[in-house]
């Protein structure tokens, strides 16, 4: 069922909202109490097949930044975090789960290391800004924390590099992937790295002066012209595909990072300290509950998976899809699923139940999807 | 204009949702990550007489509870609010401006004591779990903290006292206003409290066991047939003429209770300690650089404010109204509005802006709405 988002000044605007809905936005979600366009006059496929070929601009405003300064903020922020990040360089993006003191995930923000003791953390949803600052007034750390007016805008897609050349010069090729760099706009610097939460290239304009939205929105735009520029939103197919998690999605803090995949961003030794350690070290040792895996299923193309669709193995509720969509690429419908202990082998046979009474044969496979060995399953089913 | 609520996994539903679709919301906003049903089929006026008149069911699941328990939770608890909560008793509801270090809200829960060592906070839309977990963690204090599986249900209206009667029983009409205790229902005690988001008398029941959501529902709604029961939501109108304040539209985080008429809620000696002290008690000394008002304006009648409408003294920009909505009771258009310092006299004539160009007469009035020296003022208008 459809209803309307009823507006309001607490679900706040973005400095692109009102270029967005020119162009006829027509869905939006809530992320960090910011608008985030969804849908516009395309179907999700349509705007899959285009993200593949051409080059998208994405209002992800809500993206907010927490920012920290300070002499004790890269303590803080090795506090929150199981990753390392003693080695990270300035110039450096790092995806960073943030954890509780019971090692269970809060958010998965990307870190910008802006300068020895300046960061941000873009953030998913929830209120890092309060955590942060929070524990920084508990600990008694010298640190600056704010929610700086910075407003991301994503250009996603094969275009993008060329696209961004035309405004921002050459030197922006030399940009390697998940690192930043300052670029002039208006007589004002800006930070844009070469990010995204897309399979496909792209860049993040961190734009910090939320009075430029309109100006910085329709000079890409019309340089967009001749690449064929469409508004978007991250795409729910090409996003499954990918593997790219989303936190309240396919994981919420009832999860630890090591059951969403994400041990290879946890330092599970004593050479750092951070909230939750004692927990994740000890879930390696006995083993995970739950771990994540693609899961491939059969029957009519899904829509968009809006309640989680339950997973069998014969009686026994193993799990759930909590993202998931048909792929017209792979021809198969795809979801991102938790399961149980016992029951997450690859290539293993399940049943998923679309709503109460739709049942559907399905095979667990790898994340992201468009690894070769599932293939293999892929034909099986 | 207006755009769907794109459903996700991540936008939790509540267990009364399901009840709502079938009887045919509209229209959605996003509260803690969490449905909250705004429009179903009347208008907002239609519902705004009906709930003076009748009695109406709320699905305010959103509203989340956390718990804070343990030797400290108290000790933690008054860190957090400026409010002195040391004569609270078990059984009673609290309003509690939650603030930061540097006075400024960042949440104004309900606080119900269970307990001498157990706490609900009753929130509004932002994080307060996080920030309570994050400030216990850093302080090294003796607590548990978590979200409950409680969903708040709200009974509004004239009628929601007999119909409670005739589930819960007599003892239901000794509970005092912001006054709870424990009800019977199927075989579970439930917390129901005297309390609600509307100028009627209500109630609102703490569900605790989201899986008896549907039956609770139900069991309601049959036995309101013969009070007319209606499903609805917060009212806007009614909501503006008590002066009942909303976080994140009337207040957000860059003001202070001092400023939004908090003051009966702060204590403002050094008898108790909480963050933001200092700088509250100075801004008493010289004075608020803001204050909320209401602001009464002409012309035609105005559908609820999404954009905030800005305030001006001739050409000086003053503020602007944040929650409005015209008032088909009093026949005038209302706002709450943050008004400058040497602007916010009672009485005094202002223009009202909606949009980029229509110019209202306005002036400014009493919160709430209701008292009687507004009536000289909307008389001049």
């Amino acid at each position: 069922m459809s209803a309307d988002l009823q507006m309001s000044r607490r679900i706040r605007r973005t400095p692109f909202t009102s270029c967005i809905e020119k162009l006829g936005v027509s869905g939006f979600t809530v992320v960090n109490h910011t608008l985030l366009p969804k849908a516009f006059v395309n179907s999700v496929e349509e705007d899959f097949f285009h993200l593949r070929t051409d080059v998208q601009m994405w209002d992800v405003g809500c993206q907010r930044q927490v920012e920290i300064e300070g002499p004790d903020a890269s303590l803080l922020i090795q506090k929150m975090t199981p990753r390392n990040i003693n080695d990270a360089e300035v110039g450096q993006c790092l995806y960073l789960p943030l954890t509780t003191d019971q090692g269970k995930i809060i958010n998965d923000p990307i870190l910008l290391k802006l300068g020895e003791q300046k960061f941000w953390l873009s953030i998913a949803d929830s209120d890092i800004l309060l955590w942060a600052k929070a524990l920084a007034i508990g600990l008694n750390l010298h640190v600056r924390i704010k929610e700086p007016d910075v407003s991301p805008l994503a250009i996603q897609g094969p275009a993008a590099q060329p696209l961004m050349v035309d405004i921002f010069g050459k030197q922006i090729e030399q940009l390697d992937f998940f690192r930043f760099g300052f670029f002039g706009f208006m007589d004002t610097q800006q930070v844009i790295s070469r990010s995204g939460y897309s399979s496909q290239n792209g860049y993040e304009i961190y734009l910090n002066d939320s009075s430029m939205g309109k100006e910085l929105w329709d000079t890409i735009w019309e340089a967009g012209a001749k690449y064929n520029v469409r508004p978007g939103a991250p795409n729910l197919i090409d996003r499954i595909e990918a593997g790219l998690l989303s936190f309240g999605n396919d994981m919420t803090s009832e999860n630890t990072p090591l059951e969403c995949g994400l041990e290879k961003y946890c330092c599970l030794t004593e050479k750092i300290e951070y909230l939750g350690r004692k927990h994740l070290i000890e879930e390696r040792r006995v083993g995970s509950k739950r771990q994540l895996r693609g899961v491939i299923f059969s029957g009519k193309s899904e829509p968009a998976c809006t309640q989680p669709w339950q997973l069998y193995d014969g009686e026994l509720n193993i799990g759930q899809i909590t993202s998931g969509i048909f792929n017209p690429n792979l021809k198969v419908n795809t979801g991102i699923a938790l399961i149980k202990r016992g029951h997450w082998n690859i290539g293993q046979r399940i049943s998923v139940v679309i709503g109460k009474e739709d049942v559907r044969e399905g095979l667990i496979c790898f994340l992201p999807f468009t690894v070769t060995e599932n293939r293999e399953i892929i034909a099986r089913l």
